[in-house]
This record gives C-alpha cells, sequence and structure tokens, in this order.
C-alpha cells in the first residue's frame, strides 16, 4: 500500500462542523488516518448537558452502520448496549400481534440510544491525539476559496479558524450547505411531508419490558401509525406519526383518550391514561424533512456528509446508517485517490449522490408502506413469497428490506435490482395462476358442473388475477 | 359588487420587490385596485440604461400572458409590436424545412423583445399617479411580521420601507424567497438542466428576414438543439441549446464551424461564419434552472409570484405567460375575498401552486420532445391525428399545446385531461389496428398466400402494435 500523502508532509487540517453522529463519527476516521482534526459543535458537550433536546430518543443500528463502526473499533462496544428487533410486530385494531420478520433467522436490526451513541463517539474521537473537540462554536460564515470559517461564542464573540478540508456534517438545516445555494448549479430540494411525530413512553411494568422486547412495534392505521423500540431501561419509547391537522385537532385530554381508544386501544394500559393525557400535550408534534443536493462538494476544500447531504424521512431506518456509511465511503474513494483532496471529492460526489437519492426516495415509499400495505394480505403474501425465493434461492432473489439493511449493497443497485425482481416475480405468479385456471379449465370441461355455480368463482378468480398484474 | 376594502378607508401600501416584467406588470394590477404601490428595483431603470444584460432577448407571448395585458389595457400596443409565428419550422439536417403548426388555422404564438416589453410595462405602471418607481433599491432584509424592508443604495446608505403587503416578483434568484427558506415546513425545489443556452443573431440580408418570419425554427438533433425567433428588425435570435460539456468542448473557432457544419450547415451562411466564429465566444453559455416552491406566503404580509415562485425551463414559452397570469389569479382572488390579504394570500397558494407545478414539468417534459419527439414519425403522426380529432370534436379533444397555449385551462387540469386524451386515442388507434389485422389475417386465410411471403409483414405489424402500445 502507498504511503498517506499527510504521512508524507506536514499533517493538514479537516475541520468537522457538527458533532452529532455523523460528526463524531466522521472525526475518528479523519484522526485514525492522521490528519489534525478539528470538531465544531454549536451546542454545549453532550457530556456534560442535563437535558438533551429534539431529536428522536432512539435508533435502528444495522449493517451499514456497524460497518463503519466497525471500521474505528466501535463496533461491539455500540452493539453491547443495543436491543436487538428480529421482526416487526404489527398490533391490529383488535390488539392481535403477528410478527413479520426483517430477514432470515438471525437478521436483526438493534435499538440503540441516541444519546448514549453520540457520547461514547465523542468520547472515542477524544482519545486521538489529533483531534480537537470544540463545542459552543456557532458556524457563521466560511469560504470555499480559502478554507476560512468564522465561528461565533456564547459570549458574543467571533473565532477565525483556517482549514484544508471543510466537512459539513450539522444535519438537515446544515450551516455549511447554506453556502452551497449560493454557487451556481447547485440542485437543492426540501420537502416537508404532511405528517409530524410525537413521542411518548411506554413505561416498565415490574421491572420489566411491558411487551415483548425483541420486535419493533407498529400499530398501521392507514394514514398514520405508531411505533415502539426497546429501551435499555426496559421501557419503550413509541413514536406517533399523523398528519399534523390530525394532531391539531385534538385539543383536550378526553380527546386524546378518545382518539386512543379508537385507533390504539391496546397502547392505553400500555402508557398509561394520566401519562398519555398529559404527555400528549408536553411538546408540539415535529416536522420531518427529506433533502436532496448535489454536488456535495465545492472545489477542493469543502464537502457535506450525513442529513447535511441527504436528510431523509425516518421510514427505513436508514438515515443514521446511511451518514455512517458516507464515511467509509469516503474512507474508501481517499484510499483510491491517495487522499487528494482535489481528485476525491468529485469522485466522492459521482458515487455517493445516486445511493443517497435512492434511500431517500426508498425512506419515502416506505412512509406509505409502513402504515398502509403492512395492512394488506397482497403485501404479506409477497413478503412471505419473497423470503421464500431468497430462501431457495439466497443469491438471485434477495428481498430489498434484506440488501438495504443487511448488506452494503449501493442503494441505487438494491433499488435497480428491486424492480427487476419484481417484474419476475409477479410475472411467475401471473403465470402460476394462467396456469391454475387453465388446469381448472380442463377438469371443468372434463367434469362440467352446473353452470351456474361456476359464475362466482370465475369472478373471483378474475379478480385475483387482477390484483397480480397490479399489487 | 361590493366596494373595495381599499377604497373604504386608508389606503394600503403594496410593495412590488421587482421591477421585471411580472413585477412592473403587478403595480399596474394593485394600482388600478387603487393601492399606494411601490415598486422596487435592485437595476436601474432600463428605460435609460444603455446596455442590457444577462436575460434572453425575445420570448413568446401567448393567451394567457395577452389576457392579462388586456386587463391593464396593454394588449395591443404589445401586440402590433410582437411578430405572429402560426407554426414549427423544423430543420432537418439536410437542410429541409416543414412546418408543424401550433393550432388551428389563425391561432399563433407572438415574438415580442423583453426589453421593450418591460419598458412599456413600466412606463405604464407609471401612469397611475398611486404607483411610485424605485431604482437602484437592492432588497437586503425583510421582516414578514412586520413588513418592515431594508434596502441597499448604490452609495451604501440604507431605506426603511414598511408596506403592508410585500410582492416578491423578484425573479429565479428571488431575495425576497431566501427568507421563505428560514421558515419551518417551506418546501422548495431549484434543478439545473444539464444544458445551457447561447444567443446568437441572423442578421437580416437585402433588409428582409433570411428565412419565414412567421415561424419558430427549430433545429432538433436529440441530445441538443437550436431555435430562432424573428425580431422586428428582421434579424433573428438563434438560442443554442446543449450539454455544457459539449460548450466547453468546443475552444477554437474553427471547432465552431466544424460543429454548425456537422449539426447545423444551413445555418452558417445565415448567421455568417466569421460572425459564428467570432460571437460564440462572446459570452460562456447561461444555465437554466427550475424553481418550485410551496407555500406562495407568509401569514398575510407576504406573497411569491412569478420566477420568484416558480421559474420554469424555457421550453414551453410559458415562462412569462404563467407569471402574467398569476396576476390575473392573484386579482380573481383579491375580488373572491373583497381584499382581505389574511385570507387572499393562503387561498392564492391554494389554487396557484399545482397549476405553477404542472407547467414546470411540462416545461421540463417538452426540454425532451422539442428535441428530441420533434424528429420522430409517431410524434409527427400523433400531432396530425390530435388536429384532426380536434377538428372532428373541438370540444372533446383538444391538443395539450392548444389547452397551454390558446385557452385559460387551469394548467394542471391541462395535464389530466391530456393523459386521459392519451389514453382514449393510444386505446382507439391500438383498437383499429387490431381491427386492421383481423380483417387482414380473415382475408388471407380465405385466400392463402405463400407463408413464406408472410413472415417478414408479420413481424412489422407486430413491431407497430408494439410501437402503439408503448409510444
Amino acid at each position: 500500500m502507498e504511503e498517506s500523502a499527510a504521512s508524507q508532509g506536514e499533517k493538514k487540517v479537516v475541520a468537522v462542523v457538527g458533532g452529532g453522529l455523523v460528526g463524531a463519527l466522521n472525526a475518528c476516521f479523519f484522526a485514525k488516518r492522521g490528519f489534525q482534526v478539528e470538531v465544531f459543535e454549536t451546542r454545549e458537550d453532550i457530556r456534560k448537558a442535563k437535558v438533551v433536546r429534539g431529536r428522536s430518543i432512539n435508533l435502528a443500528l444495522s449493517h451499514r452502520g456497524r460497518q463503519a463502526l466497525k471500521h474505528v473499533g466501535m463496533e461491539q462496544k455500540i452493539v453491547s448496549k443495543g436491543i436487538p428487533m428480529h421482526a416487526r410486530m404489527i398490533h391490529s385494531l383488535s390488539g392481535k400481534q403477528s410478527p413479520i420478520p426483517y430477514g432470515r433467522k438471525g437478521q436483526y436490526i438493534l435499538s440503540v440510544d441516541r444519546a448514549n451513541l453520540n457520547k461514547e463517539l465523542l468520547t472515542e474521537a477524544d482519545t486521538y491525539p489529533n483531534t480537537k473537540l470544540n463545542f459552543d462554536h456557532k458556524l457563521q460564515n466560511w469560504s470555499a476559496e480559502t478554507g476560512l470559517m468564522t465561528f461565533g461564542r456564547p459570549d458574543g464573540s467571533q473565532t477565525e479558524v483556517q482549514a484544508d478540508l471543510i466537512v459539513g456534517c450539522d444535519g438537515a438545516f446544515s450551516a455549511v450547505r447554506k453556502q452551497f445555494l449560493r454557487h451556481s448549479r447547485f440542485n437543492y430540494s426540501q420537502t416537508y411531508i404532511p405528517h409530524g411525530y410525537m413521542e411518548l413512553t411506554i413505561p416498565a411494568q415490574n421491572g420489566e419490558f411491558a411487551m415483548k422486547p425483541n420486535y419493533l412495534h407498529i400499530w398501521p392505521r392507514n394514514t398514520f401509525m405508531m411505533i415502539a423500540l426497546p429501551n435499555l431501561d426496559k421501557t419503550f419509547t413509541c413514536t406517533l406519526f399523523m398528519p399534523f391537522e390530525e394532531f391539531e385537532k385534538i385539543t383536550t385530554g378526553d380527546e386524546v383518550i378518545e382518539f386512543f381508544q379508537k385507533y390504539f386501544p391496546d397502547a392505553i394500559p400500555l402508557i398509561g391514561a394520566d401519562a398519555l393525557k398529559r404527555d400528549y400535550f408536553r411538546l408540539p408534534a415535529q416536522a420531518m424533512v427529506s433533502v436532496k443536493c448535489s454536488p456535495y462538494h465545492i472545489g477542493d476544500k469543502c464537502v457535506l456528509m450525513g442529513d447535511a447531504a441527504h436528510a431523509v424521512v425516518p421510514f427505513y431506518g436508514q438515515g443514521m446508517n446511511a451518514g455512517f456509511e458516507d464515511c467509509i465511503v469516503f474512507d474508501e474513494i481517499m484510499n483510491q485517490f491517495n487522499e487528494d483532496f482535489s481528485a476525491v471529492l468529485p469522485e466522492y460526489t459521482r458515487v455517493r449522490v445516486p445511493d443517497d437519492h435512492a434511500i431517500a426516495d426508498l425512506a419515502m415509499y416506505n412512509y406509505v408502506e409502513m402504515r398502509a400495505h403492512v395492512n394488506s394480505k397482497w403485501f404479506i403474501f409477497r413478503k412471505r413469497v419473497d423470503n421464500l425465493l431468497h430462501f431457495l434461492m439466497p443469491k438471485t432473489i434477495i428481498p430489498l428490506y434484506t440488501m438495504v439493511t443487511f448488506t452494503r449493497t449501493r442503494y441505487h443497485v438494491a433499488v435497480e435490482r428491486w424492480h427487476w425482481q419484481d417484474r419476475v416475480i409477479n410475472r411467475g405468479l401471473l403465470l402460476g395462476a394462467v396456469g391454475v385456471v387453465f388446469g381448472g379449465s380442463y377438469l371443468l370441461i372434463k367434469n362440467p358442473p352446473n353452470i351456474n355455480k361456476l359464475v362466482v368463482p370465475a369472478e373471483k378468480i378474475w379478480n385475483k388475477l387482477a390484483a397480480l398484474i397490479t399489487p
């Protein structure tokens, strides 16, 4: 292997803007390469903060995220504090629970605590002697030409810092990205979905989990839904997703209970009626935004990663995983181009944009699938067919969820493959159905029954066929 | 009719930010209603400026734009200085010219001079005693809560102005819109297409037009194209649309001529080889952006109109027409809600967003159609079928282009209707083709020919059928 450019001469300065999940992990990646790393975070050090606000409490960690953690030696530490979830657990209106596995036996995603993960990553970044963490530094301005940044401090003063590379990991409302909007031919979109979310808690019951812990619990109700992820302290964090206008319709505690009695009756005793009446009004429902942009870099001095480059809606559980994978992809390209930023940055844009756009679209697709399709018989039937085919031909037919969650298949390749598989499987099912109809017809002609008894079944068969063609 | 709110009490102040086409026209609309209108334009007064730079020279004015001009008594004045274009004139590689009419006999679009139109509109706005035009006023900041705006002046000083309504008509890179991005749940996208454009001139020959004047000349060449619109001074303005990377490949005068010889040989003598070699390098190719956003208003004090709300790519000739129609739509809603901004603004967003998004999508669709489909036999065949059906059933089948260009059918309704018509016509054509095949088969069975002679025609028929199903 060639010696890295950084180790040949003076160590270059990499400024990571944002000390959240992707920023802290990225600091480890750059530190491992020997760069002089400076992390700048607007907020105080969350390891010392009393109250951490505003973001979801737990997250689903899967293969891509784990691979990135592994790269900096953090995988086992984080996994040991996560709770495996092997399947979705669907709660019907009647309270019936039915599991739909995520993949094959032994495949699972992990419920991890966001705040703890962030703390662990910051502590890990701190162990590198060539890394410095700067909290209470709010980016005010920066230049893509010179790499000079100006930060505002809580006392009103300003600090100037110059870097060889600015890595914008400052989230969905990125301050680094604002500068990109002023550059010509920067493609950008931000889309708010009509749904908001609200977090509620299911406390432990007699020191134990109130529901089966190793599942991601889902209450799909078509236009809205609730999910629940387990926490280490034996509580569950519930997230209610609903159109803002529905949230606004509920204005009293009694209306909350009425609403839950209608749609989530089994959740009332779990959350507790009094807690529900109180917690529903604790915080207003939060907005969810999907951000896409391109390119991810300006010149050879600035690059966007994580939510700053591609905020996604949370319905595929891939936001953090995609951000963590960004770090691996960038690292791989750094190897390929011997840390020459002028070559690495354009290549990173070329390689990563189609994948991030694919996962953003998939998350938006799952926004409908999770709350609506999960209820449909066709959906469950197709999941079973896919899983069976995957079992029979593990290299030919791989369910989309498996490719996204349990492999590092490039997101856009997974989507292309999914469309191909879908066509092949639907055609196979159609052919099978046609075979059954023809076979049946043959038998019927051999032994003709009363014609009047035939009309209804024929219509049913036709409906099934029609459903197969247009699922 | 009810008396307007403005005439009941003190005249409200409407600040129109931007003195371009839509801003100047809008000033007339608000002035006609009796508001105290202030127009703020960053640039100097173009009526006094020596060189007007940066935007296309001529534009296609059609029904929607004319209706808006009519509303303020400007239609005849502008139409008299426009040049009617009755059809597209397609230039093939061999130099053959074939017209494709825009609509029925007597229907045409008008080539108008942008700078002259802008000057006439500013002069018209100036005739209202309740209107004041402020040039050299660059918007620096404004508040959606108070309606207070700060403008920078060329001497470095600042002016503050307070308004009851701020109307952002400041174009694709709107300064007013920037503030919207800071508000929660504002959906926004800006998409640059890979093509750039460059303007060239075909001079008059012996004091006459060098080509037939009453056409929009098109040289479609699949991945790129050139168009030419006539001017009053008997010149044509050509616009070459091409991917930026193709523009960049051409670096010398000889390469320009080589390129034109390959793709636009008939244009070289028209433009003149020497002028072509020189003018190609006069200005770099310009970018084209498509901007969509929603909502168009904040509270009851600010609204976006024209390119500021919906910049579209120029391939449907509807950018200005859609912007002018904005003024009529807003005016209609002002009547409906008796000038109550708190009701008018949300209604304007509700009504206008789907239409503007539809025309933005159509313009993007035509970006492909104009340079590629126009060459295909199927496209020309379908245009003929559509026009014939429109002639036979003028109220049932209306070509999309006609609805968009020669009516005020809401853009999104035109698109829905187009999809419906397309399905109906394609099915009709398919049925017709199937009938021909069956009829032919019947005749063949009656009089069986040599089977070997049948294979090739059968394949051809099959290919035609396949093309009908998937045009």
